[in-house]
């Protein structure tokens, strides 16, 4: 289903109406990188210097400039795609156990503790991940579940050991078999190992000497250009050279946006909505299922 | 295999039969975007005017082009493929959920309602992912199931629900022991984590900002390529630029269609061919294995 | 281990004996592509028009043309290493079912029938991906059981419907645990996925925009080309147009015989003998294995 | 959440007081090559020797350069990045296994045995890949416990034998049942492999023809450059290839210092902080989780 | 870490004394390779024949060589890292495999055999994907299992059926559960899957038309680049043809030996160092862990 691409209709209207998102970014940046341009330009035009060269070293300058581009574009991308594939994971991991819990364990208290702390794990999750866990988005676990959880540092941990516990209390019970408790253990680690994912991508920037390395070279590259274009382009020299900085740093700009995609820039992962559309899949499951006790009615 | 390759009676006649399908969609951005090239052409060869520059700029220019369309057409397929990979394993999955029912649970009316279950979670599925489910499409689940379905506001979680269900019934009435009835579980988990991952390649947009600025960046190339080519093409630079123009946004048409490939475009995947082979398969499952009460006939 | 290196006894060599494969099948297309740069050069050095232009437009063409190439081969190469790495899955699948069949199954005709199935899938999923199965090429399964096979449309499915009942079967009778059951039907599921992935790779041609953007983009560059190298190379350019169209020819040929490796073009994967391979190793552990009934001898 | 971008107030900075890292590592080499094109530089100006040569070659050169840069840089990347998934794993792996110990093993000497030995691996494995393993990083499992790993060779081996070990008295003294013990065993088993994956990186360096090539690559190139740069630059040429030396030995020596990422490099992945997040984790599952006695007052 | 940088006293001495050890390789070549450019240099020195044409053709060329090493470069390399991924799950396994026997099965003369065949798999699998099993590399499994062995053709699939009927044999005489003869079980099919994996590297060469087309490529691009060079470089034109095709072919000579890694050549996989460290990782679990018998001594 391909989107509007007429350019009359779309990229046109994006391109003034985008609410200059980008430009207002690196409008400072542009206004600086003009600088040793204009000047470089004045000079060759009044004083009639012969301060151009020929294009060779810009070209092959050029070249590199390229690979870190895209080595920083697609390292960027790579993450931000894995840290949707790991959301996603925890949409289908939380679908998994609460239709298990749901037609594995007996109706009553921990049953219903079970699925609220389920549905109160992403919720968790995301503001773990963000500046520190906000209780109110998960009232519904209750009180008193919230206050065992604040006496912890690390909530989710929390929420997992409470998930865990609940577990083996009704395996005590004889509620669910050895296998069935295993099984639903199982789901409990998958949240574990998606909470481990989603700390590795935000607690791992990349390696600072290649962010420090492209945008040396980014700079060290604009002061150059303008040798090299000079002499046939004359006063759009400047133009010029606004336009590969804004293009370059775009990239740049875009790359660190989405490589940390748990936040609320306009690039990052809708993490809000992915916990609310968990929550309401196992209210679904929870409202409108079979009860438990007709399960034997076959 | 190689398909046919020859100029003469495959490619040529591609060229002019298929329809004009990217022509036609890229045709009124065409027209728009000879309009500055025709105008630059006039002033150039009538007036008279040195607006030409060397081609150095349109050629650096050219290169973070090619990054930026790279980038597009391999995260385009690679969405493609994976989602192609993951309806694979939808077919995989039902035949193997299939062929377990078959050989497990003993015959019966519940037995009957899960394979009709399974073999309607594909067309539920595909449904969704497009404008909602169409009931019609699987009436053969009968009349009272689909009922049950219709109070879900999420029919494929609901089918997954009464799969589960009714597993946990044959369960209880001791058709399957424990370990069967977590392996036939293990069926619908996968089922739920394929919905999922569809779910994410259909919700997940590229990041407005790259194609956002790969748009603008092709219209402002074709827009600054005719200065670097007039000189040495004249009034052939319209040619030129079309060309480029219409390459550039052909790859971004196709990358757009196919990134979303769960629609009826025509370079989407036969999703609605998929459901018909798993429904096929399970029927023959079905109606030609050896029935169930003489397996111990050994 | 490197293969031959040596320019002089091998790459030579090849070069001419290699039976003029590539050659012979772009021969056609070669011929046809030589037309228009004739006529041109023909043009350009008896009439002495001034057609020729800079080498801008061919060389900004080049680096998309590059690009196209690239996205082609990789993915077609891709594919082909992945239906390698299926088949290979496909080996170590059947060895351990075999083996595990081997040492869990009671000696008897049931075992006997699991073993000589096991040992027919891969010869019954290889012609079902060519143009149907050809049931001579595992009569060793005895006449009942290809009967029993030849009333279903689907033989591979039918195969592991066979193995899955005679499991259930040995269940039955007590002559394996169920959790000995479970593992072992875990390796039908295991051949069902391999089967699902290999039809996967043969039913999914490459988008067909893709290809048809390829092809008719070579055509077009084999058509301007001489345009930019005639003032240079003169009556050469006919030499230059044919090369360049060979090479980027040969890479989408082997391209698209590679993507489909199932088949038996000289690039295709060696499925034949992979069969075999299978059918040998299970022999083997059949035949020479210590017996089942000494097992409780320790 | 986009990190500094602004070219004055964050680049500017960087460019000069990050301690000069790269810098310094590279400058007695950047003094080395600049000898030959100060020479080369010096013949042309003032012997006015007619040695420049058109940009063909450097550009032809400076492309396959960038190909084995990008190889470079992608493979040492892919390599640190994988590194630091398997930290994440370790990390995961080793929640799981104290939130399950916790749940599952009944209160007493070994459990605190089994929390002290997961808590313990982490320092062990990390020690191991540096140096040898610090016995007194993890004292807390006690000296009885020291002793014992001090008369391995392989400590992390060790402290999984101890784990397996007192697992298996837990089982054989009816604390857990035997399916629990294979849950739990699979944590261990999950161990060893992260411990795997860790020494494999470590232990295969690249290809030494790889590096071997590249770096003499770069050598030659920077003897050759100054001949198609020097009479457009004249004694600008120096600077130029200065320039390129220093981007081009930059990735490698990024490269370099990625690639092997559990050392204390400034890019190196931050293990001790992994160690202690692990450690910490661990203690709070411990104290303050429910007491195991009451999971049966449901 | 960074290995050494230092151009003084790292590469400059590599280049001289790393045994020439491409050069070696692919000097007859590199003389072949001199002789089509020393006659152009001749007739265009002597004769003063205008043979030269302008660098755009050898330039586009350049590219698709570019392409093409590209991919030739990357595919070897995935190739060795993933046999070396392999192989470090053979590490793995076996450890892991040594770990269990050692924790679930009770001492006696089976188990000595069990461990005995797991230290023995590596080295069969070794020389199994060289020239033939060399029984005397682990003959410390006794001569009546050495000649139970010999009676096979295919030895590593003849050790794992040893290995399943001692674990059958052991679950036979009550030592171990059903569960945990399943979880030993699966040690042995992921010895058999990763025996299948170095199969499927070692007997899959890359598609022939590709190595093919690349050599072919180099030869023709070696005879054309002369043509696009004398014109500047004269004389030196030879020089500049063999340091491009010792690169290319530097490129293409890496590649063939790395992706055959199991071999015995400078840059292939340290094999024989993997199976001894497996070797005595294993005795080490065997001669120090804890005895069996106090396992109930909690």
């Amino acid at each position: 289903m391909p989107k509007k691409n007429s350019l009359t209709d779309s990229t046109l209207f994006m391109m003034f109406s985008y609410k200059g998102y980008l430009i207002r970014k690196l409008s400072s940046d542009l206004l600086w990188i003009t600088i040793p341009s204009t000047i470089l330009c004045a000079i060759h035009e009044y004083k009639h210097l012969d301060i151009g060269m020929n294009f060779s070293l810009p070209g092959l300058m050029g070249a590199i400039l390229g690979i870190l581009l895209v080595f920083r574009n697609n390292t960027a991308y790579d993450r931000w795609w894995e840290a949707r594939k790991v959301l996603g994971g925890l949409v289908n991991t939380s679908r998994n156990f609460a239709l298990q819990v749901n037609s594995m364990v007996p109706d009553g208290k921990i049953k219903d503790e079970l699925q609220n702390l389920i549905g109160a794990f992403p919720y968790a999750l995301k503001e773990h991940l963000r500046e520190g866990v906000v209780f109110s988005d998960f009232s519904f676990i209750g009180d008193a579940m919230t206050e065992k959880l604040k006496s912890w540092d690390h909530i989710p941990v929390a929420i997992n050991n409470l998930i865990q516990e609940r577990l083996k209390m009704v395996l005590n019970s004889g509620g669910i078999t050895d296998f069935q408790f295993l099984k639903l253990i199982e789901n409990s680690d998958e949240l574990i190992d998606i909470m481990g994912k989603c700390e590795r991508i935000k607690n791992t920037p990349m390696p600072e000497s290649h962010t420090y390395l492209l945008k040396v070279y980014i700079w060290v590259y604009a002061i150059i250009i303008p040798f090299g274009l000079i002499d046939t382009l004359g006063w759009w020299t400047i133009l010029a050279v606004v336009m590969v900085y804004y293009v370059a740093m775009s990239i740049v700009t875009i790359s660190e946006e989405i490589e940390e995609p748990f936040g609320i820039d306009p690039n990052d992962l809708p993490v809000d909505k992915i916990c609310n559309t968990i929550y309401n899949n196992i209210q679904e499951v929870k409202t409108k299922s079979t009860p438990y006790s007709n399960y034997n009615n076959v």
